[in-house]
């Protein structure tokens, strides 16, 4: 599946964000989440992906969370970066810190404002990304999620960017939800990391040669997640009623706005409540949402 | 129709912004074109506005055109300034150096990436707003634009605002192209500056107590535009001709991609083929394009 250093396989988390008192990012406990995270069953951290809140900051802001998540001592090897903008000088410039620093797993949305821009323009986009940044370290991931991008990665743009940069592309995050989607792109693209935006698809994505999932849910069931990876590799039964019991905890919290709905969560494991801080617009759960969201994770038996 | 250095009246372009070979800001190019546009018929000018292609810049790009806009001479009370980004912490930077810089009306687009954001989460990104830049200096300008920003601006928000904000909210921008939109707002905010996104509503948007209009088309036929606005002013009923003169440009532009059009045809104004330039995803028209916007430009009489 691609070039070991760049590819992408198993259990990711996309990193939230926490928040201090006046909105900006809470650097302790965002990398004190992160190296939980990659200590509790993830392969590996995405930092700046949607759940991360990843639009909501300023470059600068990126750029200063990366740096204290290296500087604590987390192996780049475990992190896929988000550096997506919608000016394509901000992707530059995130892409090229993330680079700088060791990291060469690079998720790049879209840019999302313009709506409908055709193939061409995407395809320009992405090339004059790689041409500013160079070629030789990035391992390009597409993030195709039109739900909230509004853009949809079609296969015709992949073969496109691949030709013309061959071993560039590393993978895919494909965040539709959508089984027929995902199985289109592991199928069309064999060689590329296949990575599912969410666990319910996992053991569907492994058996048909997909790669794994990068899955809001991991901020909270990373171990649960990390189950079904391993059974499902081991091609052990046990895979499908363990793909039963994350199901249940996925359904739960799809009843809530998820970012809010994860942050609630570790609020109250870690007796944090900065931890349901959001960045508008997102929201805070309010106190009724919080106490049913508490119900259905325990009756899902998180 | 509110403060009068805070509002907004008349016509207005949203220019476009011309770009170097290697995709950055033509500064001189810009600055000469938005000086043209406030001698030429508009009464103000909006700086990075959706064409303007605003969100494809990183905020010290956005920031330097500005700067050399002013130093240029251009009257800091005849232009609004667009600061709507996905992140607060870009807004409030791109805010506080408009203002600072003596421009006090700021267009401000809701944070597009997230959708359905619900009206207490947009509330508090345009609280958290007011409070950062500080509510003294600031003409707030709402951009309505469901189409490309996903995110609408519905009446209880703007009442939400207004009541917490006195005296800040100036007007509202409705690029919907929906007359029934831009009817609804003038009746329920008779005192804010609301102006259409298209120059076809001109005529019944002042019949009705609008402003005026910011249109993209102002930045290639502003005269045909201040004509409509002159003599719809003086209740003349050759403004009835006259709107149905800028009617059939607007309808010959509409049928391509309106950026490119508009850069298209200052390529060819100006003898300077860098018009055509556009940032990714966005494309420069193609040949065939160019030459049958040029027919249909010269058949609406432009």
């Amino acid at each position: 599946m691609g070039d070991g250093c760049f590819s992408a396989s198993g259990v990711w988390a996309p990193a939230v964000t926490a928040l201090r008192d006046d909105l900006s990012i809470d650097h302790q406990r965002s990398v004190t989440h992160i190296r939980r995270l990659l200590d509790g069953g993830c392969h590996g951290v995405l930092v700046f992906g949607t759940t991360g809140e990843a639009t909501s900051f300023a470059v600068a802001e990126r750029q200063a969370l990366l740096d204290e998540v290296l500087a604590a001592g987390v192996d780049p090897a475990r992190l896929m970066i988000g550096t997506g903008c919608c000016a394509l000088t901000d992707t530059v410039t995130l892409t090229r810190h993330a680079i700088a620093a060791g990291c060469r797993r690079i998720l790049v949305v879209p840019p999302f404002y313009y709506k409908n821009p055709g193939e061409d323009g995407l395809f320009r986009g992405y090339a004059e990304l790689i041409e500013r940044v160079g070629a030789a370290d990035l391992g390009l991931f597409f993030y195709h999620f039109p739900r909230l991008s509004t853009v949809p990665i079609a296969h015709p743009l992949i073969q496109r960017v691949r030709a013309a940069y061959p071993g560039v592309v590393a993978g895919l995050k494909d965040s539709s939800g959508d089984w027929q989607s995902t199985a289109s792109f592991i199928e069309a693209f064999p060689d590329l990391a296949i990575l599912a935006g969410t666990e319910k698809l996992l053991s569907r994505v492994l058996a048909a040669g997909g790669a794994g999932t990068i899955s809001a849910s991991a901020n909270i069931g990373a171990a649960g997640i990390r189950r079904v990876y391993d059974l499902s590799m081991q091609r052990n039964p046990a895979a499908a009623t363990a793909q039963r019991a994350i199901d249940a905890v996925r359904d739960a919290l799809e009843r809530w706005p998820m970012i809010a709905a994860l942050k609630q969560y570790l609020a109250e494991r870690d007796a944090a409540p900065g931890w349901c801080r959001l960045r508008p617009p997102l929201c805070t759960l309010d106190g009724n949402a919080a106490e049913a969201l508490r119900v259905a994770l325990r009756d899902a038996g998180l």
